[in-house]
């Protein structure tokens, strides 16, 4: 019997980049955070300190920033360059990992702008020296339905108060990311009917529960784009209640809630094609 | 000599309130965070645990979701309405504070909405008795104008090693709060027209300084909105730091930049007319 | 009738310094979050940005980095010094001030620590050229009584559902600022013993407000501390709802709590010396 | 070719528990946030809306807080108890994690308390209806050594600029996660050892990387805890910048440094028995 080292990773996360271009007087705006992380033959740094195999991270993030420099493309570009770029360069490296959230800028003049909200579109791209993975995704994309959901014909265990509902407010924080079936896309257009498609599912759905409207959107998704293969989805339910206005001799026609923090439901699921191939080391 | 009681309040702090209102099929959303604080004659429960003169802190939360039972209109008059009321109700309070912040939701159909960021509109109203104060503002409006930004011409003393600039990024995120000149208005324009003045402001403005640009947002303000008697402005120098990219052989005119996180210069100052009424308890 | 520029001031927030001191082989660590405001003769920067009177915020950060090699002290020195600094050495700085929180951390060995959570102890100099005032205090200090606390013989207003309890938690976030009647003090002996008296008032009272727990500890300070003359204090009251069991044919005798997050009551008092000195910038 | 649901879980997350244990006038506290997730048969709520299956996420919730009043006991125990009533209860749940978090408290009295800081006690454990994994852990545990950390002999690439240290500062924000053999142990008393062997692995190992220190600490853990099997670590490096003082006619001996936020190295890896049980559902 022994002890051995087993799977690790080692990277630089959260390097926040913005990246300014010029076209004559019209400026645009890219706002970005990369964190990039990186496997393979890394036992000597862990069993001896030997560090002869290891990139530091302070040379990841100075790559992030050089390569900025000749432009970004979509966020799912920039991180197969990267990626490819690490394990190619380093022959200690076996893997790669960059995840990059881009943070959204309205226009506001030829060089103005406002930021958009915490909603962030992500990419995530592994490589592993042969073959590469791209999960696009997005996240803190608030969404709320103040009718048009019930939940009833649950399970009433011993412990079971709450009482079922004909109509409820349905609200979640979407976080959403889903698995292309390849390395080439029109990633930009791809992205925006991929989002329209999760909030049209969202929004046009009658629910009967969270789960409903998460198969749902999921759905909408892979009906709609032939390059996704797999969509997972993480919504937390943003509960809403009622309040009890009774004792100030008030009704309550579904008009006063209670908008709650903890604790709150977390609905999680996958949707994809049963003739996908291998998620392989898309998920890593 | 004695130790004695000085100024005090107390009050509930952040009651969130959703509230829905249904017009046929339409309805409408707003989404609250009300915090109440109440002063006066409270030596008793302070000096002996004497309580005959506190309304709690939970009545005061019932309370803002019983009066939002018929409706809320601006955010300026539930705060009046509400400030109103515990002072002219309660004997031993003489005085409170309604702060309010209003979060936005960009409607996607007849019962649905998505977040529209963290930016908040925000009101604080004041009432005596006698006499009430409005403000009104925002926060969390983040703005970015990518060039039209110089700093040069600051004092060199032995600590000082920024290099002068004649262009830069300048990104702040704006809390703003303006004092108005009475309690009627119509609020809802005033509102949207001074946040518009806001923003013109910082996009318009050729800026030599942060406080350049802090004293043009507030005079556009004044200029266009009577109403308004004095602006408060505290903005966050968002540094974007321009990367050295010469170690890569690469030159780097203004494009790529590390957005900081800190430290950061903070820029605050007060905008007002020099006729404008004593501020009285506006601030308080 | 015209519009003018307020007060204002500008400053470096946030500069993060660890200070390492080294006595042969045994360390000692300081960890520190030092903001700094100036306020002057600073209209031409407003108005026409004109910057010949501005000395850099990042002039600033590199000014706290420098003093600090000397070495830092109490952080109410630390604070003078740099206060002084500012207003003396720049003409057109007339007020100072500089807020520093210090993070604690626990000696492990030699030159080993481990992080004492998030409490902090802080510190608040203003200087104006001829006179200081010092503000020391404390932040993040979470207390709890599981008894011993009353809330009952309140308002019972047509909003009030609360019912009295004769035994519940009392639970709160210690904030807390004491102004010194100078600026000479055994700062630190000061601050162990200030902060003990605070704890020992906390668990000591048997509590039918916070209020009362408030003033109790606001006078256990300056019955203790002959150096501070004023003491303000900010209490949330976390509170700790009962759970109803009854559903599930338990009872629930003081046991079984939720721990809530919003709203919260927010009970904020001063308590001070009728003799003490005027506050002059104290508060600034 | 269809679309298909897959991996899929729901439950209450966050469920915030404090329970008072009253032995006389001595009272102890244990203070928790509970997260629940089951997973099953519940195609029909995802396909259809059917939520004949579903235990809403309120009962879990209840469930929580009625469990609670028997006692806590070991939070593993805990989660083992609720895990297991989810599943062997429910017809269409076949697998529960219950995921808890301990914070901790300092006794100040008979009934009074301080929190002690934000470093939290971890246990997930995870039930299939036949087997049990039981997963301990920590975070929040924030280390420092002030020396004794080199950083040199690393790959140098076009991108490097970072220059070869024998002196750093080496600090972190521990998480870790530690894997049992069994579902039974003396689990307070195996937390407490496991710790003290992960503080002393940081603290004693002079370290030539963070990938070597994090192999130290999970080999102390299995070299002396029999029923650990597996280490599981986490550790964002935040880096101390020594700042160059020299413009300033100032040198740095490594005293003061930059406390950075962002970006951040993160270095991850597993440590275990190389005749370890398969970890089967225990990460799930």
């Amino acid at each position: 019997m022994g002890i051995v080292l087993g799977d690790n990773q080692y990277g630089k996360a959260e390097t926040r980049l913005v990246r300014v271009s010029r076209t004559g007087d019209t400026h645009e705006l890219v706002d970005l955070n990369v964190s990039v992380a990186l496997a393979g033959d890394l036992d000597a740094t862990h069993l001896s300190g030997d560090n002869a195999g290891v990139l530091p991270t302070d040379s990841q993030k100075n790559t992030v920033y050089a390569f900025a420099r000749q432009g970004i493309g979509a966020i799912e570009e920039f991180g197969l360059r990267l990626a490819r770029h690490f394990v190619d360069s380093q022959p200690a490296i076996h893997r790669a990992r960059v995840s990059i959230e881009s943070y959204g800028w309205r226009r506001l003049g030829e060089h103005s702008f406002a930021r958009a909200g915490d909603e962030a579109r992500t990419a995530t791209v592994t490589y592993d020296g042969s073959w590469a993975w791209v999960v696009s995704g997005l996240t803190g994309l608030v969404l709320l339905n103040s009718t048009a959901s019930e939940f009833w014909g649950y399970v009433k265990d011993p412990y079971t108060t709450l009482p079922e509902t004909r109509d409820r407010i349905l609200a979640t924080a979407v976080t959403a990311r889903w698995r292309h079936h390849g390395t080439r896309s029109v990633w930009d257009e791809s992205y925006a009917d991929t989002r329209a498609e999760l909030v049209a599912a969202f929004t046009g759905t009658h629910s009967y529960s969270l789960q409903q409207t998460l198969y749902a959107m999921g759905r909408a998704v892979l009906d709609a784009r032939p390059e996704v293969v797999e969509v997972r989805l993480s919504l937390p339910n943003r509960h809403h209640l009622l309040v009890d206005l009774g004792p100030f001799d008030l009704d309550n026609p579904n008009e006063v809630f209670v908008a709650a923090d903890r604790p709150y439901g977390l609905i999680e699921g996958t949707v994809l094609r049963d003739d996908a191939a291998p998620a392989g080391l898309a998920w890593w």
